[in-house]
This record gives structure tokens, sequence and C-alpha cells, in this order.
């Protein structure tokens, strides 16, 4: 049921992401996700077979299904876990922050974070969207993705009601935002000058300056 | 020789684009590309084979072949001649206005019209990027992404000089602006209630406070 274990994952914790065992059992069902995850991430969903999957993880093909129905069963696992691992990531930094400019940063950060450090489930959601065939997990993934703009617009709104913000559409500011983050996925590298957090958080400063009120 | 012919286009016009006719010759050889553009925006470069083209077009996949050499040159094609009609639009578009805070506006909704108006090139040009294997034509497309986004800094520097902006970092702002051009391509439908042009000129706006000086 890899749909419902989506749902109930352990609380995120701020550590670098192994290869397996990450998504709470530390078994055979984490490591043929992730496994997914990196193949979903190079090739997209057409790009992956089953075939490939079991070999990467060193299993039969046989075995594979003793896991998951289908390959589009382990592409919705990978898509819906990516999906909440970074609501949640974002939750817990920004419950840590007061001020709606620090609390829009620490939304940028964990974003970041996560594309940082799980970014092969993360490319994975984002180009695998599309793919999903199935009706209802396709109607928690636009849930999700719905619910995680809605979180910044109401950090935002949260903002204009303090007088910290201007009045202004939360639905475009968001938008900008989201996407500044949304395609650092297809230009950022691990390695360069600046660390996928401090980016965000530059992108962050930058828009909040149009977000703040005159003089 | 796609690549040649996608150097040397008429002027962009402001006009409905049609499904052929669109690229000078007015005949089949447009008509192939805007068919192929077609076919790649909705399945990608492994989505599409020359038998769906040639179906598409209405020729023998024989008949294709005496236009192109194969699936990768017309698919070169597509996305380089998308990423020159876009920079020429935005070239075309800019000239016309005077301010640093005018010029980034055209930028923003020249590239928001290039969507309205050839979604499928657009699509096919973002999504295809990285199908490219040619080396020769991965360095054109390159190129003209890097120098996309270098007369967006331009503009912005020029901003910087004349003092209507205050020194910023020339690179995030670009990348910010693009970002939220890039991700339009993502989520805007045409009917909406606002037109892609409305909405970036509304991004433009909300980045461009950020590019102010203080007071």
């Amino acid at each position: 049921m890899p749909a419902q274990t989506a749902k109930k994952p352990e609380p995120v914790e701020r550590q670098p992401s192994a290869a397996a065992g990450r998504f709470g059992d530390g078994g055979r069902y984490s490591e043929i996700l992730a496994h997914a995850a990196k193949l979903f991430a190079s090739g997209g969903f057409a790009g992956a077979s089953m075939q490939d999957l079991a070999s990467a993880v060193g299993i039969t093909k046989a075995s594979l299904y003793h896991f998951f129905k289908d390959k589009e069963e382990i592409h919705s696992s990978v898509v819906l876990i990516a999906l909440e691992r970074l609501s949640w990531l974002v939750d817990e930094r920004v419950a840590a922050r007061a001020t709606a400019t620090d609390r829009v940063d620490a939304f940028c950060r964990a974003h970041a974070e996560f594309l940082a450090s799980d970014g092969d489930f993360y490319i994975s959601a984002a180009m695998g969207y599309k793919s999903i065939t199935d009706p209802e997990v396709k109607r928690k993934a636009r849930a999700l993705r719905t619910g995680y703009e809605q979180k910044l617009r109401d950090i935002i709104q949260a903002g204009i009601d303090a007088g910290e913000f201007r009045p202004l559409d939360t639905l475009l500011g968001a938008r900008a935002i989201i996407s500044c983050l949304n395609w650092m996925a297809r230009w950022w590298k691990p390695g360069g000058p600046q660390s996928a957090e401090e980016i965000a958080s530059a992108y962050a400063a930058l828009i909040i300056r149009g977000f703040l009120p005159d003089k």
C-alpha cells in the first residue's frame, strides 16, 4: 500500500539522505523507492523499466512485483512521497520563525534544502507529475501542490494583515517565489559557489522587497 | 540544412501563428516543423516517431526523409527555431521602450506573447533541450539561452547605471524574472481570466519593486 505508507512517514530529520533506508522501514521497500527515484529523475517515467529497476536494486523482476503491483504504483509512491516530504519540511522550518519575512525565507530555504538533499525524489515529482494516470493519485498530488502554494499565500497574507507587507496579490507573490524555487531544479547543481539554500534565500530577499510597503 | 535555415528566418511579425507556412518558405518544410513541434510538445522527443509525424503531415515516412535526415535533425530545428524566434521577438519589443523598467516589462511581455502564440515551439524547446545530442546543436542552443539571460542582465545593468535601479546582482535579478516566465509554461493555459502578457507584466512589476532604490 505505497500511497498509505507515503502518508505516514517519520518526521523529517536534518541529515544527509542515504540511497536506502530513508523512509522508515529501513528495508527493501525504501531501497526500491530510492533507486526508482534515481531512475525516474534521469530518464522520466517512460525511461525506466521494471527490469532496469530490478537490476539497480539487485533483485529479480519477480521480487519487484512482490513489493509493487506495477511501475505506475512505484512512480506514484515516489511522486507522493516527494511532495509530502517537501511539505513537512517546509512546515517544520516555517514553524520555527516568527515574522512573515522570516517565514518566507524559511519556506524558500526548506524548499532548496529538499532539492539539495533529495534531488532524485524532487526531480521525479517535478518531471513525473504529468505521467500520473491513476485519478486518485492525481487528486492527491494536485492537493499537495495546491496546499503547498496555499501555505506560502497564507504566510504572505499574515504579513499583509500584520502591516509587514503592503496589500498585494498573494497568488502572484507566492507564484513568483515558487517559480524561482522550482526553476532552480533546472539549473542548480551541487558544488557551485553558492549553496541551494543561499540562492533560495537571496530570491526570497529580492522578492520580499517587492512586498514591502512604500517608504 | 535545417540548422542554417533556422539561423535566417524572416522578421517576427505580430500575427497569429498558423499551423503551417510560418517559417518563410510557406511550404512542406514549415508544415513538417509545425506538426513536429506539436508532437514534441505533447509527448517529448521520445514520444514522437517519424511515422507519427508523417501521418500528422499526411505524407509518407519516405517523403519525410526527403526533408530531414532523422528525428534528431527535426527536433534540433524545432528547438533552435523556438529559441531564435523568442530572442528576436524580445529584441524587437525591448527596442521600442526607453526606461529600464519599461524594457524589463517589454521583455516579460514578449516572452509571454511567444508562449501564447507559439506554445508548441516554446514547450518543445523547454522540454526538449536536454534531448539534444548533437554537440554543435547543443552549443548553439546553450548560446541562445545564455544570450537570452544576458539580454535581461544588460537591461538591468543599464537601469543600475542610470540610477533607476539600486545596485543589485543582475544574475539573481534576471534569473528571478526568467524563472517566473519559464514556469508559466507549466501552469498557464489560454482562456483564463488574465492573458499571458498581463501575468508576465504583473511579475515584472512585482520584481522590479525589488530593484528600486530605497525611498
